[in-house]
């Protein structure tokens, strides 16, 4: 029943957007401005106590509570309903199914969207430095996006926080699992690299006498799946390649590609990211091209200090534990910083998210919320 | 001398654009008619009765004429000054230093840049068929740029068609000699390939589950580039890949590259296109991927017919007989299909062009211009 309400609000947070026919909800925007207030009235229904700063992060808090539960309530463009939406959703069900004393939070931007940054609502909550002149699309600064002081943190401290969040992978629904316990968020590595040969004749130039930065650079790409492919929990991905003034009957003479490594042990990722180095630079020197690297971002990996009491109380949902990783950043990472955190999957349909399909099943969002439920009773 | 007449009338020519600080010359417009003016009054200089058609083709005349011999006076954008317009200015020069009957052409377009067509100057030249109906960037027809009736074309029928060409590649440079007799002009495939995977989320998204357009496009690249190199005279070159809607944490759900195949026989270009399309069927099938192949463009290969006479020519200069392909696209592809055809390279600096950086060496331009001279003298 609180499941079936879960996914109804899901709904009607939907319908708050700054794009007709999409869910696109960023910072400081009416849009969010709309799902803020009924997340608040919410709230209040639960019986909680509301704080709200200049950034829009909401607070419902009853009694002395020492747990933090929630996610953040912004949206990717053209995005689903869930992510996000479903970890807020979940919490109200916690205190609206308990008296447990706890805080549950709706932060106002973690995917970055409006400002390209991340973690912004609960960097905020919790009083980390934020960079104030950073600027959206139209020039606009965070400062004057805001307008007034942001005020002290919303944070009051805490021994826990859980995080419910939509899987954002094929893992769980793989295996036939509604849940995952996440035992570590990975840490990131983020590069643009850019291969400069030499542009020629497609026609006139002999294959022996070609340096082909587009070769090199799809040497690369081959080479970084499959040293991914050796490391266990290795992720390594080359997701845009991009050939400036390429032409059909012109050898490339420059490619530029970004590639993403991730791992859950910060050492392994390290490790994989200078083999990666040596391996481009390898390939570029036996093909007379030049390669360069600029880093994009740089986020060690996050343990989610609290998976052990999480495990149990899905495991006395009857529900078989599987620990797995986050190859995705969750608010949980900032809110590592101050307090221990859970962080628990539920299964989506396909793997997919940041996409209008997104979906998940009504009875895995029941198990998701007896699960933090028993997780809220038992910190 | 002449090789340095030459060299001063390409610098001069070089003055007509339509882009000031760099040459771009494309058919009917004010640099064209610019450059056309001055080669029209170099034609008379040397004692040619000069005709021109519509599309502002030039021929310039002397008695009953068995030989045409010229080339093109378009560019590409951001154009180096010897691409064409050396083989006219050389034309020019066998005019200037016989008086065997000729016919010096200048062609108005070959390398099509306006209307995104080949070898049109050539083709209205000896009557082919010609669609006006195509459209430049601002939507003007050939018809409409025309504004008047083509009328009959100037081509009077011919013997013999001589071209002189720089090289466009690195071959005759690294063999220190000046200049090569192109047996034949080798066959063109293009394709556009479209690797349709599934878009995912790169963090999350393990390496066994991904269905990555993009890796599937590189490996198709390395592929093509394996097959040309294992089969002697053949080229294949992926210009451009694009990923649509692509991100740095987004696995690729599409991937489009292009293809462009040449070989001096068409059978061995058709094997190897029917080879490559296996290839990316198998790299398709194996990463669960769907590969689609669009075809752009397919030209048989053409025969030089007059190698034999040229190459006695050159000898008799006293300059080693390098026989070699062009594998660049030539107006003598069109004039192939009237008469018998002769091309001479001139060895290029780098082998580069279709860049400001084309360079032509006035000993070679000399020689050039004997071999040209003996030539027409021996038909």
């Amino acid at each position: 029943m609180s499941a079936r309400r879960v996914l109804e609000r899901a709904d009607e947070l939907a319908a708050f957007t700054e794009d007709p026919g999409r869910i696109t909800r960023s910072l400081l925007t009416p849009a969010m401005a709309g799902a803020r207030g009924r997340v608040r009235e919410w709230m209040l229904d639960a019986g909680l106590e509301v704080r709200m700063d200049a950034l829009g992060n909401l607070a419902g808090r009853r009694g002395d509570a020492r747990l933090v539960i929630g996610s953040h309530i912004d949206s990717v463009a053209d995005a689903g309903r869930y992510d996000g939406v479903l970890g807020v959703l979940v919490a109200l069900e916690v205190a609206a199914a308990t008296d447990v004393p706890l805080e549950v939070v709706a932060f106002a931007d973690e995917d970055g969207l409006r400002f390209g940054s991340i973690y912004l609502g609960s960097r905020a909550y919790i009083g980390a430095p934020i960079d104030l002149s950073v600027r959206d699309r139209a020039g606009v600064t965070l400062r004057d996006a805001i307008g007034v002081e942001l005020g002290p943190p919303l944070y009051r401290g805490a021994d826990a926080y859980l995080e419910v969040h939509i899987e954002q992978g094929p893992v769980l629904e793989a295996e036939g699992l509604p849940l995952g316990v996440v035992t570590a968020i990975t840490g990131q590595s983020r590069y643009e690299l850019a291969f400069e040969g030499v542009a020629g004749h497609a026609g006139t130039t002999p294959m022996d006498r070609r340096r082909d930065a587009l070769a090199a650079a799809a040497e690369f790409v081959l080479a970084a799946e499959r040293l991914a492919q050796a490391e266990p929990g290795l992720v390594a991905t080359v997701g845009v390649i991009t050939v400036p003034d390429g032409a059909v009957n012109v050898i490339a003479g420059r490619a530029e590609a970004t590639l993403d490594v991730r791992h859950a042990d910060d050492d392994v990722r390290a490790n994989a990211v200078a083999a990666l180095r040596g391996q481009a630079d390898a390939i570029a020197g036996r093909r007379g091209v030049r390669v360069t690297w600029a880093p994009i971002a740089e986020q060690p990996a996050v343990r989610c200090t609290l998976a052990d009491p999480l495990a149990e109380a899905v495991a006395a949902c009857g529900v078989p534990v599987r620990r797995l990783l986050s190859g995705a950043g969750h608010d949980a990472v900032t809110m590592a910083e101050v307090t221990d955190v859970a962080l628990l999957f539920v299964r989506c349909a396909g793997g997919i998210s940041h996409h209008p399909d997104e979906a998940v099943d009504e009875a895995d969002v029941a198990l998701a919320i007896e699960a933090a439920t028993r997780f809220a009773c038992s910190i």
